[in-house]
């Protein structure tokens, strides 16, 4: 599934903007690693909102761009680093950062995004400077926090799903919501509408990592540009592993059938096979169209479910996408 | 040289206030590595700088608190990222944080530290919010500039002293000129004031850097905290390396006593004797010296030179200072 046509400009004009707050005059080894991954393929889902959230209350394009390209930046920044951290060699199909350069340059690439995030904040329309500047701070603490308890899973064998999705609220939920949030205030929302927008990206967020954890036990390969089951290789904690767990435990005809722990798996298929055998994808779906579900009632508060309104469209985009 | 016990009150009350500006409910991995840090002895002459700029342009102590807090939550970041890059070992006397926790661990506790830092940032007076975010970030694009450079030094073979100086100006002195600037505009300066107080932060700065290149080379082990020569072992490109080559092309008879290239002396003591038959470390003073002069001229424009006034104290303190 691709995004529609008629969605295309909005893109165009979000990647020419993006590769404009990069300075020329940047060192070489910063500019050429930004460059570098500023120009991989990219769904390009927040700024797009952040844009589309901006129209929904009456704003226009112009006023948002700045929120919007600050959202993209510091999305960015925080894949850079944790593509470090977790190891992962592939991103969007290709090497990523630290990778086809090295760990320094990655690092210092990623911070240098956060900078010039804040830099493109400061162009917003002048009366909403504070307000935004104020919530973009909150969710690079919040990231950071939703990073550092994913990390911290890797080791703690007592996660339960309700951890699972504080975490995840934090990693991902909450930009996505701060997206949202963004571009109603620089479109001038009401604190109402800034409010409901900002709830649709929350639960649009949640619904959007459960289904990201789920693609990497069912996606193709080609498409999701990485190994299937690198979680599962990584011995990481999921909503799929959690989900595993907490199914596996409700019923004694599962724990006569399969292990306990997902590292007694054999191989990735078992573990695939058992996943389908006890339903925990198709459970994991069905939270997934819950929260999706929450987000577009909070969506319809703001504007009616038409047809062509590009906030529904990205929603079922991301409801629907295969990788 | 000690600080004057004098300004110990200031120090405590900036140790307070930054222990204070740590959410006690992060995540403990990042809770506990940012608390680690904090508790490392450090000289807080960036703080410093902010505050008694503040009183300078006869401002408040609480007015530029916050800036105090959110340069130096800044600068440990910096540091934090920078000593994975350089991969040091030591600091302060202690292990470094991605040796005492993890690389990971590490990224993570200076991301959130940016994000601390703006939080702070955003308890500054109102009417100067927008201002100083603005300064600030500009910094953090700056820092990170100056370590690209920095990286790059380290494999190219053309660096000269303008290109050093350019370096150590972004890497270094911008960071205290904001750290003075900041305090400047809190305190309610004028637009004169905050210039001078700048200018005195950029040459106290490019001052206190190239002194540090010497010390690197002249001072003693234990008080500085980590090994002597740790620039030369690293084949690091320095004030004081650039300097020899300088030296050494200036005249046949250096070059027919010592190597043209540092790596090609046998080890750190014979490069210590070459540094002290030439000169080198004393013309690096002499170059200091004359950074600390500029400084001096720019902050007597704002305020005369008294016995007991701090921003004089902390300069003395800084060109004195064995480690």
């Amino acid at each position: 599934m691709k995004l529609p046509e008629h969605l295309t400009p909005y893109l165009q004009r979000i990647q020419d903007r993006l590769l404009k707050s990069i300075p020329p005059d940047l060192p070489v080894s910063l500019r050429e690693p930004i460059d570098y991954f500023l120009h991989l393929p990219g769904k390009k889902v927040r700024p797009l909102l952040t844009l589309f959230s901006s129209l929904a209350v009456g704003g226009t394009l112009e006023d948002a761009l700045p929120a919007a390209i600050a959202v993209e930046l510091f999305h960015d920044f925080t894949l850079i680093h944790d593509d470090i951290m977790d190891q992962d060699e592939l991103r969007r199909g290709v090497m990523t950062l630290h990778v086809k350069y090295d760990e320094s340059t990655a690092i210092l690439a990623g911070d240098a995004l956060i900078g010039l995030a804040y830099r493109e904040l400061l162009c917003a329309p002048l009366a909403h400077r504070g307000k935004i500047t104020e919530i973009f701070t909150e969710a690079l603490v919040k990231v950071c926090e939703g990073q550092a308890l994913d990390k911290e899973f890797e080791t703690r064998r007592d996660v339960q799903l309700p951890d699972y999705l504080d975490m995840i609220a934090k990693k991902t939920a909450w930009l996505i919501q701060v997206a949202c949030g963004l571009g109603a205030i620089c479109g001038g929302g009401s604190p109402k509408a800034v409010q409901h927008l900002s709830e649709f990206g929350f639960n649009l967020g949640m619904g959007f990592q459960i289904q990201d954890d789920i693609l990497d036990f069912a996606a193709d390969e080609v498409q999701l540009g990485k190994k299937v089951g690198s979680d599962f290789r990584m011995h990481k904690t999921t909503y799929v592993t959690l989900k595993y767990r907490e199914i596996w435990q409700s019923l004694p005809v599962w724990q006569s059938r399969y292990p306990r722990d997902i590292a007694d798996f054999p191989d990735i298929y078992h573990f695939q096979q058992a996943l389908a055998d006890m339903g925990v994808l198709t459970a994991g779906q069905a939270e997934s169209d819950h929260f999706i579900r929450q987000a577009l009632a909070a969506l319809r508060k703001v504007t009616p479910p038409a047809g062509q309104n590009p906030l529904y469209i990205l929603t079922e985009f991301l409801q629907h996408r295969q990788y």
